[in-house]
């Protein structure tokens, strides 16, 4: 196994989702003076996610960038919850996905990673997403890469096999790191090798996650100083 | 003026191919034993350059990355000189291009202007050369974005106008830094700003570079370091 980039899923694998945009919800509300359940908010904002996605994989939707779906969803869920606010405090609120905070290690274990390998994102959110997010919590990604890039969602081949053409690396050069079974069964199933990270807290402390079989997956890691570890970097 | 974001033309402007190229040359010719003028050479690889994208441009050729163009005109200039090298050392001389030093102030300005804008690679360079170059020389980018993401060569208005599409922002928030009227002229009429860097050497001591005219360009820079300053950075 020769690995000469890795590419890493963000959201829930890189930084912790649901703590910070609970947290950007409930001060959205102090300033508005409003209030609902906001962790409730969150995961539905979340739920979202997945069917606004599979829209434009189906071609129901042209290309719509993840900004774009999040938009959508935001805006029916605070008319479900009778919040009537301006489109500036909309846009606003809707860039809480460019404010998320890494989970502890991330910087120092993409840090460490780095040394050895080309490290990138590979996420379903836009480049500009990616971008503001990285330079707000000091990610220090080599490049940026998107599905906005290939114009396929994961878990769309397209996507994965796009991320190893553009960086000229082969499938199995490339080794996806994601906290997500079904992602990283995409990825190989695309020819990529692939990395678990586990998230336990992706969810919150409600939802008990559990670790995918042993072997499944090329690498099992804790965390990414684990990753780090595995990988000899 | 609200700037949100600089672009950065990346061959002369941030590095100094030329000698960087020449010193491959130079080196590549001790390993195989063979010799030629190389900063002729050079200058007849990147004499290539222009031609071999307008074809692109033009719609003569399909999209083919920059790599790939280096590599077709590196194999004739190697013909041309009775040169014969094996595949992998044609293929490992084609990659000087991801292996150029940049100018002595290209890393400190950057770092500084990284503070207060967002910046990023607008190259006609691919992804995978301009992230080995990043990583190599220390560039400190907050993405890496290409011609092959738009799929248009610059000066084509695509080439800017995705560059901010992408990067979430009007035209006229996005300034291209460049040491290239050329590319200034056409990044002004898709409507981004724009700062001219001068950078004398570019062409190599024989060949004398002259400023444009002051008032031509939003701001005209002697380095980064004078850019930072007068972008307050």
């Amino acid at each position: 196994m020769v690995i000469k980039a890795l590419a890493f899923d963000v959201f829930g694998t890189v930084v912790d989702w649901r703590s910070s945009v609970i947290g950007q919800l409930e001060s959205f509300g102090r300033t508005h003076g409003v209030e609902t359940d906001w962790a409730q908010f969150a995961d539905d904002w979340r739920a979202g996610y997945v069917p606004a996605m599979d829209r434009v994989r189906r071609g129901e939707l042209p290309w719509t960038r993840l900004d774009d779906l999040h938009r959508g969803r935001l805006v029916e869920l605070l008319d479900g919850a009778g919040i009537t606010v301006g489109d500036a405090a909309i846009d606003d609120l809707n860039r809480a996905w460019h404010r998320l905070d890494p989970w502890p290690d991330s910087v120092a274990g993409l840090t460490r990673l780095k040394q050895r390998y080309t490290i990138t994102t590979l996420s379903n959110g836009n480049v500009s997403l990616l971008t503001n997010m990285a330079k707000r919590a000091g990610l220090p990604w080599d490049c940026v890469l998107s599905a906005e890039i290939f114009r396929h969602y994961k878990p769309d081949p397209e996507a994965y096999l796009g991320c190893a053409q553009i960086l000229d690396v082969a499938p199995d050069e490339l080794m996806l790191a994601a906290a997500h079974p079904a992602d990283l069964r995409a990825a190989r199933d695309a020819g990529l090798r692939t990395a678990f990270v586990f998230r336990p807290r992706e969810h919150g402390p409600a939802r008990t996650l559990r670790r995918p079989a042993e072997g499944e997956f090329d690498v099992m890691a804790d965390d990414f100083l684990d990753l780090a570890d595995k990988l000899g970097a």
